[in-house]
């Protein structure tokens, strides 16, 4: 039982724990693959200090096999192939009493909150766990979780087959965004800036355009004669993004906000006032997103499976998180655990 | 025939001009009042002179009765009381082809792109009027079409009877959107500044909060035990307004766009992803709206009449204009035409 826990000030230390023994609503889930998110690499620069508990294990992000059930779970067994939906609701509050659970006023974000999945087993209650087809790649079924954020975003869309979508932000969540909501239908634009991430989403073979070399609402408007997108994503999270979201979409558009916003940004609102546009606020997942997700994956049509650009040992989680802070050559790297 | 016509440099001329003759497809109203807009302000004031020609009859908010037919007129007499509804669509665009003319990309707003109803005769198009009962007051039909902007804006934000709703700004379309909201069976508080607005809407029976002396958002918190607002309704078109909106509301609460932001303005995005809100546009009105606030102000269950706080002959535009820069006392005046 190995398990990396974030020391505070960059620092992962490498500690044999106690496995924990799961209550009767638990599993232990024992863990093939963690993938590493931004809010990872947020916690060990010690921005989420604040949130996050010290030592602390990171990780929401992966794929396993169960390894030991709780007396009072049914449907799940000992050797089924799972991932897990980090969502821990109070269960009580306006959200979760209303088919919200996963924007709960009280969630606990597993692996942010509290402990997560950067150890050899990771115990967990049983209603986050989603069985995957047993014949399923571990490795992609890590993707499943950054794959069902991108579900959620499309689903918030109302995305239809044949409608016109431009992604902002071609990091990871982006380019998942823009593959999901191909395997809608949609014809997709990502807007990058940052050259390895264009080629990237080149290669998997999504237009991209960089706005530093060509106006994006010119780019879009003649990419629509004139109309405006149906939807457009924010992902980038930035400033430029957050002021030109509302200017790339049609009348009664949607604008899905993705990105996360430390500080307010301003946002044209006469253009969403002019158009009737509509911004939408998606976060994190619901359980029919995690459905879809394990399906996209598991056929892996669109090439998830691309976006695995590194796999290393557990054991090397310091070594990976400082290179990651000098290479941006990355999208998705995996711990083995 | 008397109109007035906006020179340009906060100056108002009185001209006898010539009644112009409907075509096929139009008719010509008597006008019997024409309400003052905030845009017509902006008009007087300037500030919209690179849109507007000169020399310009400005107002878009009348009641009248029909004066003549064109010969391909249908559905219309002379003598119905009438109200216009002025929004002239090129019908070609995608928003026209879409069922969303309103808000054509290339709209013809009457009485600001074109020559309004400050005049004793306005002729337009018959598809822009809705007939009134024969015995509504014609003072109070000249409160239709500010009544159907709020109509529109209730309309948008899918409010239900019990909502919780908060209405940014008490100005004249802030008081209309909270009396549709009450009439729509909701529970609504205006969050005001002014002292005067604040005690207008206290005399209608509408709650009030001063920003300025409680915090809103605790205010709106203590209100809804922590949930938030079903809807809020930005009015104010003020940074404070942007920056506020989308902390006043519950998990995906809506909020609707209703003032008009002239520069892009801050929001705090991170509120709206966490609680996955709903920014909505909402612009002028449909033919739907209008009908139900034909409806509402024929009834007048909410005394919409009070509204009206001055009443002065269509001669007297530029003292009425004039004043109105001085004296904030006013809700809507009309000029009798």
């Amino acid at each position: 039982m190995t398990a990396t826990r974030y020391e505070g000030n960059k620092k992962i230390s490498v500690v044999e724990g106690c496995k924990k023994a799961p209550k009767a609503n638990e599993v232990t889930v024992e863990i093939a693959y963690s993938g590493i998110c931004g809010t990872d690499l947020h916690i060990f620069h010690g921005v989420m200090d604040e949130r996050v508990g010290k030592p602390h294990i990171m990780g929401h992000e992966c794929s396993g096999v169960i390894e030991a059930v709780g007396s009072d779970v049914s449907g799940l067994s000992i050797g089924d192939k799972v991932v897990v939906r980090p969502l821990d609701p109070c269960g009580a509050c306006y959200a979760c009493q209303h088919g919200m659970s996963h924007i709960c006023y009280n969630l606990n974000f597993m692996g942010v909150d509290t402990d997560g999945s950067m150890q050899s087993y990771w115990t967990v209650p049983a209603s986050t766990i989603h069985k995957i087809p047993q014949d399923m790649d571990l490795k992609n079924a890590a993707l499943v979780e950054p794959v069902a954020v991108a579900v959620h975003d499309v689903n918030r869309s109302g995305l239809k087959a044949g409608d016109k979508a431009v992604v902002i932000g071609g990091g990871p969540i982006g380019i998942l965004v823009a593959l999901v909501a191909k395997s809608f239908g949609a014809d997709v634009v990502i807007s990058e800036i940052n050259p390895f991430r264009l080629g990237f989403a080149k290669d998997l073979g999504i237009d991209t355009v960089n706005p530093t070399e060509k106006d994006l609402v010119t780019y879009v408007n003649t990419w629509t004669d004139g109309v405006g997108a149906d939807v457009c994503f924010e992902v980038s999270g930035s400033k430029p993004g957050a002021m030109v979201m509302t200017e790339v979409v049609k009348t009664r558009g949607k604008v899905v906000l993705v990105g996360i916003y430390g500080q307010p940004a301003e946002v044209n609102l006469k253009q969403m006032w002019l158009r009737e546009v509509e911004l939408i606020g998606a976060r994190v997942y619901e359980d029919i997103d995690y459905d879809l997700a394990i399906d996209l994956v598991a056929k892996n049509d669109y090439s998830f499976d691309k976006l695995i650009t590194k796999v290393a040992p557990l054991e090397e989680l310091q070594d990976i998180l400082d290179g990651m802070d000098t290479d941006q050559q990355g999208m998705k790297v995996l711990v083995k655990c």
